[in-house]
């Protein structure tokens, strides 16, 4: 039975918020997956590698657009793998070496659950190690669900977890899912080469985005990949040695009847925290019905002394920029409870790195509309600003919506080229309280930068505001 | 004699301002130039539509560093030409057409020169036409400089009015010049295929960029280009039909005794101000040394009901974006005189748009160390974020300078991929007077989004400050 001053189960964002203002303190990381976490490993980073590869890839293939002559030969994608995992692994063991060598975190790699308030067992390589501890931080993430439906059929499959880490691009892939991640992951193989067909349940893909986004995405990925929308997976059979050389080596049924062939089965329905396997109930910590570890606004859990963050918990979006800012709150307010720092949700913004690229912040139009505000839009496309026209880009486009009686942004949706950049300047004034009419006309916006088309979307809906405000007057 | 409310000389910004504001009024718009002014025809738009194209290709080039295999054929310069000014040439016949068919906007196409305080000759195709006016805006805009070793040598050359609508693409040019206006020609033209050699009298390019970003970008063209810094043109002479076939047309002599045999000679050695054909002194309109319109905050000129904005003015730097808020100040305040607005110069950013892309707003190192406040600097560069792992991009960075006392922004820099996208946070934290620790953490920073790069420089910076502060506590 060892006991430590604070011991941070997870070795992603938990792993973050150990800087050197906790080397006073005696502190245990435990870890069953590899140092970095989802992102560094099998999310947010290997993907942006893949999508900014693909890009090249696709940019080759769309060179003719600006009267560049082109030939695309296609992605090395072994070498692909070699260049973006060699440095990540590297980066990950090298995290994991920096904690071991650090004299004040003592590293337990191995799956860990509560036997008691602030009290574990880990299961080691050396064997079962008996943890106690003043402080606690949860941080143990999430992993991809698996529906029944392909987890009970015995066939093989793959998820996020695995699927960037192919030896080889399959001809063909049937996605389940149309999420972000899917969409992610459907562009990366569809610009390698692969045939993809994406299952989804909903009508369009990206469901939760502005229905604006969602919908010109859909359509423009509709031109490249099989959509089959509003269906279900129904069942997966594994093909017969026969069939299999002749057809592939999965048959996937769905709810209409159709039967797909394919080579690899991708399975992006959705993520779960891993809560289920930490006995979390001897600990005294409570989740909800999804599991998600309850958290206040200082991202204490039920139990005294236990905090907990990032996508093991119900507080805020499992955003790895979120879980980053959770981790700094968390260190915070360990060392300084006194004076405890609290996390706020109003101004989330997120991207999806297909092509086109989205970003987003705050509310989507739909919800604008059901929670019943008084609200404007202005939407500015790509077209209409001139870097738009040097991009040749006839699809992108900035919508904003404003609250009519506040002025402000409270909502922004960006499909294009650059979209996770140019949200920043909304995010910034969001955060701010900045109005609408402060953003746009106040700082200078470069002429002719790809700016101007967030400016102009604002200019719009100020436009229309006034518009309003003179029908009222 | 015809007499108007407002007469607006210069198609270019100037006749930005005129909306439907001033439909009650009798205008006249007088230009000698297209419309659309330099920006459209000549300057900032075609320059990016040409910019983008190059990235294509060079993009292509690249592909290898993210292990795409691909083949580039070359650009396909007259469809490039087809492409951009197609589309621009119409544009600008749209716009005068516009106006033309307004109802309330006389078009004079010809020069015009003051004869009298608010009194006008211009000289059209159908005859010379007397013109008087109540208020008058000046927007004639500038020109670009030939120096007398070049304009007294009755060779043939290009300057950037010409050089974007060649025919075809030389085999060899020299650019007299290492501005912006050089830097983003030759990025072209080197990516089109030809051998580009520059010639610049200061030791690096880009010299009233910050520093660290003048030297990055000389050192990484360098390696593409032919640079001779600190280096004049001396001479210049057609060749001998001889010499011509065996070597190219012209011969330019360096002041080190180097011959330079050469296919096309540009001249980007600066700009000058149209004023110079106005007879500005008639009218009472008052210059400066370098022949710029003095105007005050509120853009009058030193003669009542005189106007001036854009390039041919001494307000601010000669930016489109700069000219545009000019434009719009302009207008409010002939339409709101007894509540005039001012224009303030103190948060300009602007961006070059070369291969890396250079983005800046505020003072430069050099600047901030000249002018004495203590401030402190920070640093991040693009391979060390995620995203700029993503890109493969070892040369970006983001440089941002903090005034020690206030905690503010007071320059920033930025070397590299979406530069000028990237800027826009720091110039709404500028212009709102947001402290950088409040820019930095305040709003969240999509992880991982290249804007990680920016919210990184500003905490390297704060940590500075920090240190700073601990030191002197």
């Amino acid at each position: 039975m060892s006991h430590y001053d604070l011991v941070v189960l997870g070795a992603g964002s938990g792993n973050a918020l150990l800087d050197d203002r906790f080397s006073h303190l005696n502190v245990a990381l435990v870890s069953e997956g590899p140092f970095g976490g989802t992102c560094l490993n099998a999310g947010c980073i290997p993907s942006k590698m893949l999508s900014v590869t693909a890009e090249v890839a696709d940019s080759v293939r769309e060179s003719d657009r600006h009267d560049v002559a082109a030939r695309l030969e296609g992605i090395a994608w072994p070498r692909v793998q070699e260049r973006v995992f060699d440095r990540l692994d590297a980066n990950s063991r090298d995290g994991e070496q920096g904690r071991r060598a650090s004299g004040w975190v003592t590293v337990l790699r191995g799956r860990a659950r509560f036997t008691g308030e602030r009290e574990l067992e880990v299961r080691t390589e050396r064997g079962t190690e008996r943890v106690t501890a003043d402080r606690v931080v949860v941080a143990a993430g999430g992993r991809p669900v698996v529906p029944p439906v392909i987890a009970d059929a015995g066939v093989p499959y793959e998820t996020s977890d695995t699927v960037m880490r192919l030896d080889e691009v399959p001809a063909r892939m049937v996605v389940l899912g149309g999420g972000y991640i899917a969409a992610e992951l459907a562009h990366v193989f569809h610009s390698a080469g692969t045939a993809v067909t994406v299952v989804e349940q909903q009508d369009t893909l990206l469901g939760p985005q502005d229905e604006s986004v969602a919908r010109a995405f859909t359509e423009i990925v509709g031109a490249q990949w099989d959509l089959r929308l509003g269906r279900e997976v129904t069942g997966v059979e594994q093909s017969t040695e026969a069939e299999a050389d002749a057809s592939g080596t999965l048959r996937v049924t769905l709810d209409d009847g159709a039967r797909i062939d394919t080579d690899l089965l991708l399975v992006v329905a959705g993520r779960r925290p891993n809560s289920d396997v930490l006995d979390l109930d001897r600990a005294g910590i409570s989740v909800d019905e999804d599991g998600l570890i309850e958290v206040d606004a200082q991202l204490r859990t039920s139990a005294p002394g236990v905090w907990a963050l990032g996508d093991i918990t119900d507080g805020g979006p499992h955003l790895k920029h979120v879980a980053n800012r959770q981790a700094a709150v968390v260190a915070h307010n360990l060392l300084h409870p006194e004076k405890p720092r609290t996390m706020s949700y109003d101004v989330v913004p997120s991207a999806v790195f297909t092509r086109p690229q989205i970003a987003q912040v705050g509310r989507t139009e739909q919800e604008a509309r059901d929670s019943g505000p008084d609200f404007v839009t202005g939407t500015r496309r790509y077209d209409g600003v001139a870097y738009g026209w040097a991009l040749e880009d006839e699809q992108g486009f900035c919508k904003v919506l404003l609250d009519r009686a506040s002025g402000r942004v409270i909502g922004a949706h960006i499909l294009g080229t650059q979209a996770a950049t140019l949200i920043q300047p909304l995010v910034v004034a969001m955060t701010a309280g900045m109005s609408a009419r402060e953003l746009a006309e106040s700082p200078l916006w470069i002429h002719p930068a790809l700016t101007e088309v967030v400016e102009n979307a604002l200019r719009e809906a100020l436009g229309q505001l006034e518009e309003g405000a003179d029908g009222d007057g």
